[in-house]
């Protein structure tokens, strides 16, 4: 089996995720890295693991012409440039979300990979989760009839700095764009109108970059369902992470993953340990999923399992949401797209 | 100790259980029972439970001078009329939800209770529910800090027949309006504004009544928190009664009753018997409990615990829901209010 | 329907506890309640309740022609003799567990009450368990196929007082009892076998009067199947009654009841309230039923739900249990009998 | 940092596990591996892993002067004398479980491994579970107390083949062995007495080579706690892992995995999928953490997680347990230790 050859751009942390993940497969090799920053301590974490290029020079990586894929992992400002630079080159690409900020745009850089005929992957790592694709593929084949109403409770365990808050894109687009796609997925329907009441409650730094750190948002869904998310930038108890699907025959519910099932029973209650804490505990068997599944479909030529249009949807429910606070009224879709397109 | 004399008007399914919790209280007696459609069940029924009189006219019982208090249980037009009689008479007065479906109506039933001095109780059960009486107590002793997202589940196992939704007066007066009062009740806090998203899902039937069988209400409440109600007409698996508060340091969460605590294990599933199937069942001890509390108010001449504004809340709110689906935009409570005192 | 008249025999706990669930059932007087330390108190506590003797004579009770039926809460040592005289008398009999310390002596009890015509029930309260019902049904059923396994955990909130463990008959014939009953009624077959280990961990008083605070025990039932019991006097967090059930076809396991569904998480844990307290809350609807069932098997002239048998049985693994532990090796039920009767 | 080479002896599936565990850790290198018959499938599966040496003789192994651990995962009957080669050569040795079926030479065999220096490392994989882990930390920190009672529930999905039954050493060496070893790691302290009571209740073959498919084990242990242990062959829904200590401040226990928390609700009954199915699946990080840790111990030359003591011990519990059956009564460990020396 030929051998695959990947390199990484960004080298933060999710950039280096990738890259064991990728390591982990086999005839997959990680070839180069390129930072921006790259430093000494990235030639050493390169070096132990046998990644021979590093680099800082993104194009570097881009025009290697023994490089087969990209994973762009840096941040999102310079996804677009780089999906077009590597769709151009014949590249096939795994991009971080969100595609960008602008959605005109995100829709160019879905455009090039579709001409260039490379595959491009966006990494809506939840849907690979064992909790949420038991449901997708409850609701799918029909254990709970259709679906009526969604839920999906999205909640950080601590917020972000000041520095992250305001280059975020705000909750929808940075936070709650996980659960957009989340929702299109379970459901098996786009969404057609949104409506988002958000609050500052946690932190007024939130409030200083136009942003909310407490949002409640209503969806319609093409095929009648309604759909609720409800996000919050600090569960103090740890990441909650919750979905239920509501249908004709049933009703399907995902917990929280906790470290372990132990229940403690003492004179003052009965208790657990709290659930994962953060993403990389429990969505590490989804990244190491998704990861996998794209080399699959570069290998045996497949479509990706999330592609340029579940990019194009996840953002323009952020945006409509985003437009929905702003103007205090419902959003369809479509308005926000005319919107953004007429800007 | 002075025994309490009680007359019940309208002999339906929640006027004989509220007959029956009243026997079960020491020094209280059921004098008398009136229904427009009083027959010989009905007095076999009174009979067997020693109730002295049944009769076809509801003012026999309003003014009877050994009466001390009355249940009103009847249809919902009649309400607000015999509430002015039974306030005149100097009756104390436990009456059915919703007092009327005409907000200025149920407020000047109200102020006719204040101005004679009666005791007036409305009929929200669901507060003296242990689960949402843990939640309540918990979240006002700060167990979970400040109330950031107040979720409340509230489906029903079966629709209504046709003849029942004509006259119901719409899923939020009839249904969701328990749901408006629980998130004051949960939230410690008055709702500012709804909006409201429905769905015609599981029977035609409602939409020709120009009503909704699935909705999803999004609240905004004085205090800051935002919240969130799911109704649903049809829950197969029977009565789904859930509430969730989030807060800066915590989440409580209500899971629904069952019948028993046994898991069974098979070579298929691991399964449990449904949830408790519907309010008679799910609420028999609140409904025991808001008539224990209902006479101890009377008895010690204490606050009632559900009291006239808590009605008119809960019909603004329903009120403006209505509104919010008919605008599709969100409402505030007092446009709904300045919208029904102009009409 | 006539009125079945019942007189109470003891006033401790338990006999206030039968009086008040008789009074809630219909045609059904409680006439008369005997207590040898009948004083001003019970007085009160009877007329409040318009039971109309009260008196420091059991025969006065027995020989009343009017009563139907006795309910025997007194002491264990006087279950005997007042089985007999009720039974001479023919009244119906319910006796609380256990009938005696001393197995001839309730076998000839039981056949007092056989050749006398009367009915006899035991107070296995516990039969008549939501979740312990559920569980008996099924395995009856044979949702789980055939029992292999039968597991029960027992264990009070608090050691009794030391005047109490003085006369109690020690921990197999006082508490564990009940699991005996239990372990018969859900594996439905006679035990054979009982191999009984003890410690003396909670406190030492125990081992004073050749008791243990701490059991497990092993049974082997007629049909193969094998069990164990846990007891203990002392969970701090309250009450901790479970029962489960392994079987060719699956497995079927009964958890604590709670007073509320509520989970709270916190930055500590998530955590719930502890089990409901003692046997008052958690067998309140169990007695209530074991009496409805015991007057209505008088009504229909049925058979009762736990007979003279099950009586005898419980208390013949008690006594092997009591055996096993002094002779440190299992003991069967055969020689268990064989010595007493030769005793 | 120095690179471990490793020798895996016996390549079945646990061989093969270890190995590919192996090499997911850093600096660590899988050199040979040997089995009596290696074929062509085992030097492919060796080839894609890049292990280079494949051998049908252990010696090779034992004897390459380069290895500097070894894997003992052949037949049972192999441990002692492999052991005893491995210490003599200086190599450190991981042993799956049992060492053997003769407690007397599991005894020279551990003294083979003290007398040279040589780490010794027994495969009691179970202690490094996720579940069982936190239950004997929380039992070591205090937070139940001092343990009175440990329950420990195991039972296989499906009964193995009659050719394994008949080497197998009995359910007791064979399955409870790993039982055994749980019972004094989470209870902190030795056993002193073993009560076994089996029976064949999943198919008679079991009974044809003097074994039982179906068993309860009470422990005595020296701190004076009481142990129940109860094993199946065949739990038709799956792996069942459970263990509970119930100690003098509260209650510890561990339910069984699953693959997801999914909860589905129909209008038969409320369902989740079934537990995790065996061993591979549940205990899948167990094994990487005893293996990361036998390396951990090996470069930092520290004590191993499990030695030959826990070993020696679990056999005698086993051994125990088995004339316990036999003789129908209790037996001491030093009882059964005296017999096997004297035998």
């Amino acid at each position: 089996m030929k051998t695959i050859q990947v390199g990484i751009i960004g080298a933060g942390r999710i950039g280096k995720i990738h890259a064991d993940n990728l390591m982990k497969l086999a005839n997959v090799e990680v070839k180069s890295i390129a930072d921006l920053f790259a430093d000494e301590d990235l030639n050493d974490w390169a070096a132990a693991r046998g990644i021979l290029n590093v680099t800082k020079n993104n194009l570097e990586v881009i025009q290697d012409p023994e490089i087969d894929a990209v994973f762009i992992c840096s941040i999102t400002d310079t996804h677009v440039p780089l999906i077009m630079e590597a769709a151009k080159a014949g590249k096939h690409i795994f991009c971080e979300k969100p595609v960008s900020m602008d959605i005109t745009q995100t829709m160019q850089a879905v455009e090039a990979a579709r001409i260039n005929g490379v595959k491009l992957q966006i990494g809506f790592n939840r849907r690979f989760d064992h909790n949420f694709k038991r449901i997708e593929s409850g609701v799918k084949a029909g254990e709970i009839g259709n679906p009526h109403i969604i839920k999906i409770t999205s909640r950080d365990p601590n917020p972000p700095p000041e520095s992250y808050i305001k280059s975020s894109g705000g909750i929808f687009m940075d936070m709650a764009i996980h659960d957009f796609d989340m929702a299109r997925f379970i459901c098996g329907s786009d969404v057609e109108e949104v409506y988002a009441r958000g609050a500052v409650l946690i932190d007024p730094i939130f409030g200083k970059y136009e942003d909310v750190d407490t949002a409640l948002i209503t969806l319609t869904f093409a095929n009648g369902a309604l759909g609720i998310i409800d996000n919050s930038r600090q569960a103090v108890y740890g990441y909650d992470q919750r979905v239920e699907v509501f249908g004709s025959k049933g009703n399907m519910a995902a917990n929280n993953d906790y470290p372990n099932t132990v229940e403690i029973s003492t004179k003052d209650s009965v208790y657990r340990d709290k659930p994962l804490h953060f993403f990389l505990e429990r969505y590490n068997a989804a990244y190491m999923e998704e990861t996998s599944l794209f080399i699959q479909a570069i290998r045996e030529d497949n479509q990706v399992a999330v592609d340029g249009n579940d990019a194009i949807q996840a953002e323009l429910i952020a945006l409509a949401a985003k437009l929905s606070i702003k103007l205090g009224k419902p959003v369809k879709l479509s308005e926000a797209l005319g919107l953004a397109e007429g800007g």
